[in-house]
């Protein structure tokens, strides 16, 4: 019986605007239908029994996470992680967990949470040839064969001693400049490294303690058998190292076996480009797009009308508080651009003005001198938490839907048009019982007015 | 003693998203400080009294083009085309309307309201050179020397007899292809046409009788000794023609003095690039824009952030409601896009998410099943009209200022955080008495939601 491994962290700066820090890529609805990370879910559920399946990421992403998979599966185990310590302590702490709260040493299989796979059968295939490889005693890697001489990914070059259906890996090399990696095309015996992985709980330890007895180390201070939870005052300890680096570049116990189901890592705007389909003049149009004369660009429209005129390999990307216009070549600076609004600490890296929540979400309309504005939507059945707020009152005008409102213990029910006042420090909260979406503007007034400004008593999400 | 005309009609396609049907390039304020029609009233009243200058817009403008006005000189004359018929009916009305009015025959000065003139020094001197032209029985024309072959402009060909400072016109020639552009420019005889006129009212309506006799037809059913009107019956019977071809190619009397002022027509995104300053890489940057290596682009953000990466001679507008991404060399297409909005009933080309009105604006804030929420700042002193509507209730919140509300006769003052219902069919008022601006948050629930759903009780901008 395997067990899965998801990594969620992700911090989203790549595919921005519309993947944000705190709304990063695999939690995205690309087209309309599930998230990556749901895709990623129902994918390995194919091979894998939900029960056994974790899933790892951050206390920012962990009520999203959580939110998104509900929808899949009861109960799912996410494990939150205090602090981000790259994959190879997320890796090694999952591989523990599984052996502490279960006492078994099964094979399991860690995937990333924002990849695309077009191919699930052709997955299933391969995750159960390698399956047997790992039986053996060994860590697992998928391997894409190259297509074209990516920068962007690491390589794994594999020697001609066949494992099973696998081969045995002479090495992983790190992302090599275009010509070295012109080289390694020619030469064929390298794959580009997927982040898939597989191996029993038991291998993967043995070979952490060997070449990164560091985080051996912390690892014996937790009991899974006890508690789910990761006190950060021990993960702290942990090094911030990738898998790569920490295992798989210095084992010998490595084998490859190649996957060939379509992979893509959605990594830049230019990947979504790639996987998605095009017109005849080679443009991907996504949303609310007007083009005259464009070739080969991708122009993707979240709400309001992107007209473009003459384009030849640009990127355009609407969002409600941010445009990309970018070369399609030069996608990867996205990261830059990231990089420069988290460093003058503009939000515009941070959130969307459309923020979700375990409830629903809410946008902010306009913010001015001492109010703000925002369109509140609680979904069928979903309540706010009870709450106060020391700095500022409220106003809510009901435009859809029949909403709950719960104030200093008195219950009101309010329909379309219907507004209430809710004063300084009052406990309240904002509900929807019934079986269609709640909308609701409210107007705040005060001063601070931020998000931080909240007492929470009561709350369906665990969030007191 | 001159007069002036000043052509405010203009549709507003050419510098869309920015600009639209119904709020054109001439009333916009490019760099948050006067409009280009305003800056126009200012130029031509340093050669002509204010109340010497009449502005001709059509009735789509009438509104905004007094209200710009209003603030520049009081009862400035605005003449309203009841239906656009291009520039020659426009122009021999106005020279009408001078004779009947003011039972004089005084040279006008004829310009465009949406170009852009740097020095108004050597415009100045350049209209009292021209007036002394146009005494003499001449139609003058300012001319531009060209720079480069463009071909979105006429040419006027020049003989090498002396008038005065002027020199008289061999003939115009309409817009031409590169090639031709270019021998225009290597002969040295040809000059661009402005669009700026003097001429005495009797001399351009001698000519008009002569070359364009239907027009004068139509001006004989005119008397503006008794009203300022322009009945649309009558009106409509005027030949839709330019004065270029009504008289200009025709006429034997036109004379042409240079004009070097630092003229720009403005009529494409590229010429607004032009008359920018750029920074070291040659981009023109407006508004909240964060780049990342781009060349010779222009970005402008009206609001939200617009970040750019590896661009080249692209031009990227952002605006609440639409983007503009777009090669600079192709920006005259942003026409097509205008006209495929039109004919796709798409709303983008007409309006913007804000509406300017006589006594503040409002902005679109959300809308959907049975409600549409906005934002409405009332200006100083200024009230909207005592109105009611058959279809909907509206929820106001105050957020700023103190306004006056007057409902059903009734009286109140709201301060911010202070709320009222207005129920369908109630008479009321939003009024701001005071000298800070009013903000409000206004939810209308009803079915139809639309403009037209008001009766008008009183209005102090003539709207009832």
């Amino acid at each position: 019986m395997m067990y899965g491994l998801i990594l969620a962290g992700g911090s989203g700066s790549r595919l921005w605007p519309l993947s944000r820090e705190l709304y990063p890529k695999q939690l995205i609805n690309l087209q309309d239908k599930e998230s990556l990370l749901q895709a990623t879910f129902e994918r390995i559920a194919k091979c894998i029994p939900e029960e056994n399946i974790i899933s790892m990421t951050g206390v920012k992403h962990l009520s999203n996470v959580k939110y998104q998979l509900s929808s899949l599966a009861k109960n799912t185990v996410v494990l939150s992680e205090p602090i981000s310590k790259n994959t190879a302590p997320a890796i090694a702490l999952a591989a523990k967990y599984v052996l502490d709260k279960y006492k078994v040493d099964p094979v399991i299989l860690v995937v990333p949470s924002d990849h695309l796979i077009s191919d699930n059968e052709s997955f299933v295939k391969t995750v159960k040839e390698g399956e047997k490889i790992a039986e053996k005693g060994y860590i697992v890697t998928f391997g894409i064969k190259p297509t074209y001489p990516e920068t962007g990914y690491g390589y794994i070059n594999v020697t001609s001693e066949s494992i099973l259906d696998g081969v045995k890996v002479n090495q992983f090399v790190e992302k090599p400049n275009e010509e070295l990696a012109k080289k390694y095309i020619a030469d064929g015996n390298y794959y580009w490294n997927s982040g898939i992985f597989m191996f029993k709980a038991s291998t993967l330890l043995e070979e952490v303690k060997k070449y990164s007895p560091e985080i051996s180390k912390v690892l014996e201070e937790f009991d899974f058998s006890k508690s789910d939870e990761i006190p950060f005052t021990i993960y702290d300890k942990m090094p911030s190292i990738s898998i790569d680096y920490a295992v798989m570049e210095k084992s010998d116990k490595i084998a490859l076996i190649k996957f060939d189901g379509g992979w893509n890592d959605l990594g830049s705007w230019k990947s979504i480009y790639d996987v998605s389909e095009k017109d005849k003049d080679g443009n991907v149009k996504i949303g609310h797009v007007l083009d005259e004369g464009s070739k080969n660009s991708l122009m993707y429209s979240s709400s309001k009308l992107v007209a473009t005129i003459g384009l030849e390999n640009i990127v355009v990307v609407e969002t409600e508080d941010a445009i990309l216009a970018c070369r399609a070549d030069k996608t990867q600076d996205v990261k830059k651009v990231f990089e420069t609004l988290k460093k003058q600490n503009d939000n515009t890296h941070l959130v969307h003005k459309t923020v979700y929540r375990p409830w629903g979400f809410y946008t902010v309309l306009a913010e001015g001198n001492g109010f703000l504005t925002k369109m509140i939507q609680v979904n069928p059945g979903q309540k706010l938490s009870v709450q106060s707020h020391n700095f500022r009152s409220e106003h809510w005008v009901v435009l859809e839907g029949t909403a709950k409102v719960v104030l200093e213990g008195k219950e009101l029910i309010l329909s379309p048009g219907h507004s209430i006042d809710i004063p300084l420090k009052a406990i309240h909260s904002l509900q929807n019982p019934y079986s269609e979406n709640v909308k609701v503007i409210e107007v705040q007034k005060g001063n601070p007015l931020i998000e931080e400004d909240i007492i929470r008593y009561e709350d369906m999400y665990g969030r007191v």
